[in-house]
């Protein structure tokens, strides 16, 4: 599973982390949230906002915050109000804000040029990139994805995963002549999974020829063809054109902007409590997977065969939709049975928040995906991939910076500091501790809430109504919790990867107070 | 053209740089290049690629850089060997390696904080956001241009603009319901130039309706409109598939990715002397322009029309192909009669190598353009805006990350560095050194050697076939310049603005060193 020089590292990695289990970090938090002000945003933060909103729409400023005195899982804005985070910049901060150990790697002297030196990965890369990648990124691989490309953030993870799994199919040479390129191609000998240039190899019964060379440089079939990504309604994988044809969860995101026409399958809506509608949930599973199949047979057939699929392990900005191990597990022999690519895109669920630093190993598949994006809390994008989805040559995948080695330098210390201090063991005990207490306060408010659910930290409760959601996030953020929502109705938990149980305790203190007042409308 | 705090901004910096001109960084740098390998890369370069191709495709890298000890215009590799780098990093590296400005930034214990928590922008910004957009990014807006938004990428930027401009002909308010979100539009009674949504609007005699939000869901007109966006043979705006449909560079981009069908026009193709082809080159210049006109006409009938064009001042990927004053002006005057907005790509251009912070000024349109992307030497990607372009409501452009405020902070000491040092005059006179050299060392060579032209020391220099420019940039590699080619067959200029005469002189004793070899074969 691991070349020597992997080996060699993680045993380095390990041998460190014995030696050292007493060292661990301590963050100075406060003791708890405390407002200040008499409405959030308070006065400095909504000065600013208006000043702000003179260069450009600052309709989505909730705050303006003092980073410098934010400290672990606390938030402090501008006007001194301290918030317990529970969002963490959209799931997006690991450890907590100014982590020691992040701190540390700042002042190292020998990191600075690190942060002030960008270079073009794909070309000038830095002498410490190597171990930097088997460091920070293949020593928290997902099981059988050994490769790795870095981007510099999630669209462009999406995006570039969804170009680089057509890379696969065959091998060639060019030759540059005057008025261009004209490319001999020959087929590998190795059979790999369907992706888009293996389809058109094999449609084409040969090599690109100079007419898909040609029309290519135009955007005209048959050098652009016609081939789909299949994706899920209520599903979200960034914002960006290839990306935003296959998001599905909000409207406004997608209105009056042109997309490609690529296939929409279904994705489990379950009732809660799972247990006591297995048969139910079992049958949506069936009715989704046989949408994804007829999905599969009607575009191959209509001139717009599936090359890949792209889904969330949870449907984490659509509104917390989880799929069941039996509907991945299914999902992904369907793709190995029609030779679509299959991309599992964990930019949300990635990183730790779940308890592992994949969701979808929650899912015990019998076979890994194909490709997995990350972002977020990884701090730096990018995806893995099996050795079988090598891009077949330099520069398919390339841009200027392919990403930043000061962020791999700070994942580098984040990982190390998960793996001394447990942390992925102890998300998986303060998720069950959360959990446990989401479940008994749905139970307090069974008119309000419903359909508590999450794996780690990573859980999700509903409201009975849209406009409840919204009043509770407001009333939270009052009450000293910085929190937001996902889909229509449901708040959303996404904290960061030092969240303990004395957090979740101060959380639902100030939930019950927020429910309270709600209830007495 | 300022608001007062834009105002109070400036005048602080120019009464800091005129207290300080006596301060200016000195760059300790090596007296010229030093190769110590009999190969390039040398050992310890080609024992890291082997290492990387065994995680990932490593065939595009050139050298392992120790970037602690590159500094200013030298580049140094793991094997000790020292370049001058008239490359940097793609166009990408500002000040030079190691810039002092840059260090003590990063020193500066106030500055931590941003290195470390990498907020959600569109949300929860920063303390010093404003300060920093203002003093970093409004400072050098190009004329006319007063909005801004920030990105992580080139091909974010580029994107983001491509949908921003479809985000302003109407405004709407919208009501959340329980399925989805029925949107009600009012039309704005100011006229802005046309852009897919106003585009949309007036098509269909009303603001959206109910069909269009569900179709959209689903990638189906109406909702997700076939509109088009112009691009031009040659050019690069990035690989995303958005960007990738608007690029047409190089085939082996392309072929096999879907693109999106949008009309692609000609850039001009000029013969060289300008001086000595003047009717030759405004013919072509007018052909390229009524191409223009006819694919406008054309898209608006066959159901595709054109809400917007992008194009770089200078084709740079693509040949280092210029467009002349007058064909940029007659162009805005097209996008201004038709309502197509005009997106002026400048990744690579902007950022002062041309001797203005953005090429498209050296054009003196009578209008400015609607929008201009940037990236690269800017350190942080986005694009700034006419305020009539701003979107219309919240959360239309918006991902997570939206950009990096500490590389928001680093631009802000690039510009002043620029500023305190004059640096863009001083780029001006040493492209005009560069050129006349150029120009020099083509007569010298004429059957290797043509068509010297340049901005600044955004420079170029054309082979008589692509093996000898591969050959020269191999050989100079081995001389001692690191360099890279554009198109087929040209040598590109892409250096930092602290390069000067000295530089200049450096490498043109070594190309001489070059061509002579070459000339021998």
């Amino acid at each position: 599973m691991f070349n020597g020089h992997q080996r060699s590292i993680i045993q380095r990695l390990l041998s460190s982390s014995s030696s050292s289990t007493t060292t661990n970090y301590v963050l100075n938090e406060p003791n708890e949230p405390k407002i200040i002000t008499n409405e959030i945003p308070g006065p400095k933060s909504r000065k600013l906002i208006d000043d702000l909103n003179k260069i450009q729409n600052a309709g989505a400023i909730q705050l303006f915050v003092d980073y410098e005195k934010s400290i672990g899982n606390y938030l402090v804005d501008v006007d001194g109000n301290t918030y317990l985070d529970i969002y963490s910049q959209i799931s997006s901060i690991p450890l907590g804000y100014n982590h020691p150990a992040l701190i540390e790697a700042v002042k190292d002297p020998k990191n600075i040029s690190s942060f002030i030196n960008r270079p073009a990965l794909g070309i000038l890369p830095p002498k410490t990139f190597n171990d930097q990648l088997h460091s920070a990124l293949l020593s928290i691989a997902p099981k059988g994805l050994n490769e790795i490309q870095t981007m510099a953030c999630g669209s462009c993870s999406v995006e570039n995963a969804l170009k680089g799994k057509n890379s696969q199919p065959y091998h060639y040479h060019f030759f540059p002549n005057l008025i261009g390129s004209i490319f001999f191609f020959c087929r590998s000998k190795i059979i790999y999974p369907v992706v888009c240039f293996y389809y058109r190899t094999w449609q084409r019964g040969q090599p690109p020829t100079e007419e898909d060379m040609r029309t290519c440089m135009t955007n005209e079939q048959p050098g652009s063809p016609k081939l789909s990504i299949m994706s899920f309604m209520g599903g979200f994988h960034g914002r960006t054109f290839g990306a935003l044809s296959c998001t599905h969860s909000k409207a406004i995101h997608k209105v009056d902007i042109p997309a490609f026409d690529w296939p929409i399958a279904n994705f489990p809506r379950y009732k809660y409590p799972l247990n006591d509608y297995l048969d139910y949930n079992q049958r949506e599973d069936d009715r989704c997977l046989t949408m994804v199949e007829d999905l599969i047979e009607k575009y191959s057939h209509n001139g717009k065969p599936v090359a890949g699929m792209i889904i969330e392990p949870i449907q984490s900005e659509g509104g917390d939709y989880h799929g069941s191990k039996y509907f991945f597990q299914q999902l992904r022999k369907i793709c190995t049975k029609y030779n679509v690519a299959m991309v599992i895109d964990e930019v949300q669920t990635g990183g730790g928040p779940t308890g592992k630093y994949w969701a979808h190993e929650h899912f015990e598949m019998e076979q890994p995906p194909d490709i997995v994006t990350f972002s977020k809390k990884m701090l730096i994008g990018g995806f893995y991939y099996r050795p079988m989805f090598r891009p077949d040559k330099p520069y398919r995948i390339f841009n200027t910076w392919l990403g930043d080695p000061s962020k791999l330098l700070l994942l580098d210390q984040v990982v190390k500091v998960v793996r001394k201090e447990n942390l992925l063991k102890r998300i998986e005990e303060t998720g069950d501790y959360l959990l446990k207490h989401l479940e008994q306060i749905q139970n307090q408010y069974p008119s309000i809430l419903m359909n508590a659910r999450g794996l780690g930290t990573f859980c999700a409760i509903d409201f009975s109504t849209p406009e409840l959601r919204d009043q509770a996030i407001r009333k939270l953020h009052q009450n000293g919790v910085h929190c937001g929502g996902s889909g229509t109705a449901t708040l959303r938990f996404r904290t960061t990867l030092t969240f303990e149980n004395r957090h979740v305790d101060q959380f639902v203190e100030r939930f019950d107070r927020t429910l309270r007042s709600l209830s007495k409308q």
